[in-house]
């Protein structure tokens, strides 16, 4: 990673007074850190600042809510600030209508990500595709700006996104860069991983792992085994009490399979199915298995969506991966 | 951590010709990975090594025997060697049965764990409860003697028993020092996480997530949702065609219900009951509870067993647990 690639962005955001942070629809860990933390960062530097999301934080990570508040946005207290910078996210309808909106405003927008293609609108941007977290590239911004500004807060904010964007440092994306990024956390948090993760992972409600144990059942392989499914249907949403929420993390069961290249979850939602591709393999891309179903991502992780109903589903989208092999 | 605290251990075992390194029992990815690492350090060192145990190696990490042979004991070569270490244990039981004719041999045995109460037979031993895995200690050894020692297969072996002892570096035990060993691993063997973690979480045979299908379905909270439990039985494992390997890290599912403090794994196991105990909170403390039924362990981790049946064993055992509320 680049020194001092935060430089321009830093001189430039410190120069406004009032500044807006939106982070992603249906929020996750990284997106909420990185929000959380950059907004403290503003704060601790003078700058006035608000937190924007147009979806509720999950359950399990509302706790972030009290170290820094995320509110919806409305379209008309737009004109109230000067700057706006979005993070997790490098295109501005993944960040809602109101976010939508501010390419009208003429005001500068900043942005803080680690996927592949950003939008050419921004002022400013630190785009890092090889970076494990955007919560990894907001621990830069505060290295080179004072590491000593990394208070407990931020660090147990940015120590989120780490362990939810890589799997709980599982994944390919973390190096000993990432590691000793955690580890320099830890230390000026004064915390152990314990007290993030057991927030996450460990306070589920009873009814998301007997969802689990419905879904876990529908696992089945294709292709010779390279491609798995998992179906998760209203039928055990309605049985269990769940809500897609609950679903959080239901796709790294069917990649977990020995054997299993990439892996899709299928999810009803209203009358469409929700479409979760992942990959574990460098020659299977999931970003563009998901575009021939208007969706996309990363290489190894994205979305898409399918009319219906289940079956044909499974039949065509299992049908278009077949490409890839 | 001490500096140096294998001053003493490496000025003594370098001085014998002909060493045998022991793992316990129902070995895991610590005791092997440490038995592995440290295998391969001596041998680097000029001693001839053997590394034994008495059970198979699990499926999932077998990759590790590539990197160094690990063998059954017989008590008939035992006298061939000068010296023994046994590594993540610290009495001769949890070794097997030709481990445990080891004290009648009169030959040092040296000892690398960090379990608590530590048997008083060996020779010289490092023994430190706060370290997160054997595997942390084994690195320090590197570490205090020549660190460019640690190779592609030492690194990989260590990271092995670092993530497994840890639930990928979630618990307690992991510190800023833990990560910036988990960093060096890495950098050093020139590897990514998933290059171990896929191999021991995500290749996992279909029949082993039917079974945890049929797993989380048993999950019952008790003690005002204070303790949970999770039952296995012989039916599950005829159904499935899973063996007692297949349920390696079910017992985090109880564990990660919200509210829970404690949570025990009920096994059917021949004519008997295999109990697994978790606790999340300082003030449960399972190796007490576990002593009740004649097992043991860590504060936090503890295994038993029961005569059974199923039913009454969930009984007795909650019962036990409510006298630590």
């Amino acid at each position: 990673m680049e020194n001092f690639m935060f430089k321009n962005f830093i001189s430039k955001i410190l120069s406004h007074q009032k500044v807006a942070v939106f982070s992603h629809l249906r929020p996750d860990g990284d997106c909420l850190g990185s929000q959380v933390a950059l907004s403290l960062w503003l704060q601790k530097n003078g700058i006035e600042v608000t937190a924007f999301n147009e979806d509720d934080v999950p359950g399990n990570m509302n706790w972030l809510e009290t170290f820094f508040p995320i509110s919806k946005p409305s379209k008309d207290k737009l004109q109230d600030f000067d700057a706006f910078i979005v993070v997790d996210g490098n295109a501005l309808h993944r960040f809602g209508e109101t976010a939508e909106s501010l390419k009208n405003l003429g005001k500068p927008i900043f942005m803080v990500d680690h996927h592949p293609d950003p939008d050419d609108i921004f002022e400013e941007f630190v785009s890092v595709v090889s970076a494990s977290s955007t919560c990894e590239l907001i621990y830069q911004l505060y290295a080179e700006h004072n590491a000593d500004q990394i208070d407990e807060h931020a660090a147990k904010a940015m120590y989120l996104g780490l362990v939810t964007d890589t799997g709980s440092f599982q994944f390919d994306s973390v190096k000993p860069a990432t590691m000793h990024v955690a580890a320099d956390l830890l230390k000026r948090g004064e915390f152990t991983p314990n007290e993030i993760t057991e927030r996450i992972y460990a306070s589920r409600p009873l009814r998301q792992l007997k969802l689990l144990s419905m879904a876990l059942d529908t696992i089945e392989l294709h292709a010779n085994g390279l491609f798995s499914t998992i179906c998760i249907t209203q039928e055990m949403f309605e049985a269990t009490g769940c809500t897609n929420e609950d679903t959080e993390g239901f796709v790294q069961y069917p990649l977990s399979v020995e054997g299993v290249k990439a892996c899709v979850l299928f999810r009803e939602d209203g009358d469409r199915i929700k479409l979760s591709l992942r990959s574990q393999s460098d020659k299977i891309d999931v970003n563009k298995w998901a575009r021939s179903f208007n969706g996309g991502g990363h290489q190894k992780a994205a979305g898409a969506w399918h009319e219906g109903p289940l079956k044909k589903a499974v039949k065509d989208v299992i049908s278009a991966g077949r490409e890839q092999l």
